[in-house]
């Protein structure tokens, strides 16, 4: 793990072709805000325009070579993972990444990237419940919790789907910069905090009626 | 307003330096998943990367001068709305695609934007709580609504901060493709909608332990 001292953990989200834009921007908008706690940084295949699931293009400031070491890493989910699940050069790149990374993290169907790089064998972790099946089958030895609005293990942070990564990601800078921190930005971005990580409503059947208020 | 027929709605977001990274990715979320109904665009100042108030750059698929016609604008807030305020190039490109669109959109601060354009005056909206003596300052002929997740006042949208924008862009997705595709949408990204549209928790002062379950 690379030593922290008293700088900003440089974050890096990855970034591949139709990768969903709420499982990224979501805990980015959380995370820009402490700038003197984290450094953000968007990876991509290569540095340049990535296009998400949703059609909208982002920046990769760096390629998988050229990508500066990482304290934390961003998995983020989307129909993308689908084939990057076979993407050797990915899963090798997180295999070596996570090595040195204080935090792993992963939003929705992410968490499928993380188990078939191997990283989470052992590990309790958890993913969207829309592709629940699909995720579990990328992970045979992980210890897959289906009811949770994220799951932490040690340095490994796996949330549910998409939104939820809001949630885990509060709660990431609650544990890392404080907990009044963590509130002051969720009132700050006017987002009702989901807090409890046990509680997922979204582990059940589909009501006929959501959950809303 | 341009005739819609039977085609997608063209929505162009619009980007400027030191936009908020979930005023546009979190509407963009939503709506991305209704490709038959909705065609979205990335605007820039010129087309090309354009930096957001957290770091992270995103793509203008098109400039302001080389847009093609659009029938939905969606106006995001963020810290550039403090200098775009004073863009007259900007105002008068609102001015004149929302001459032409069916709906004009906008989250956060970015009605502070539309106020600046005119485009308010005598109409309802609402702005973001942490920013809003700013952004009535900004508008002094509009009928400010304080305390609205979102106000729609005919063709115009506009919700309070940041994440409200999800909740009011399902409530459009509701109201332009279906209240089913709205609930499965949420349901998909795993968001508890905030579907009442009059509630808002932060329009009060800042509680001990701010709103969340």
């Amino acid at each position: 793990m690379r030593a922290m001292a008293d700088r900003p953990l440089v974050l890096g989200a990855v970034l591949f072709p139709d990768f969903e834009l709420l499982d990224v921007f979501g805990p980015l908008e959380v995370l820009g805000f402490q700038r003197d706690a984290f450094r953000i940084l968007l990876v991509g295949p290569e540095p340049g325009p990535v296009a998400s699931a949703q059609g909208p293009r982002s920046v990769a400031d760096h390629g998988l070579a050229d990508c500066p070491p990482l304290d934390v890493l961003l998995v983020p989910g989307g129909l993308g993972t689908r084939r990057e699940v076979e993407n050797d050069r990915l899963l090798a790149w997180l295999r070596e990444r996570a090595a040195d990374a204080a935090y792993v993290t992963s939003v929705c169907t992410g968490a499928a990237l993380l188990a078939r790089a191997g990283l989470l064998d052992g590990r309790r972790a958890t993913s969207n419940k829309r592709s629940w099946d699909w995720v579990v089958s990328q992970g045979p030895k992980v210890d897959w919790i289906r009811r949770a609005r994220w799951v932490e293990d040690g340095t490994f942070w796996t949330s549910s789907g998409v939104s939820a990564g809001i949630d885990m990601t509060l709660q990431f800078v609650a544990t890392r910069v404080g907990a009044d921190v963590a509130e002051a930005t969720a009132w700050r971005i006017e987002h009702t905090w989901h807090r409890d990580a046990t509680v997922d409503p979204f582990a059940d059947p589909r009501p006929a009626r959501p959950p809303g208020r």
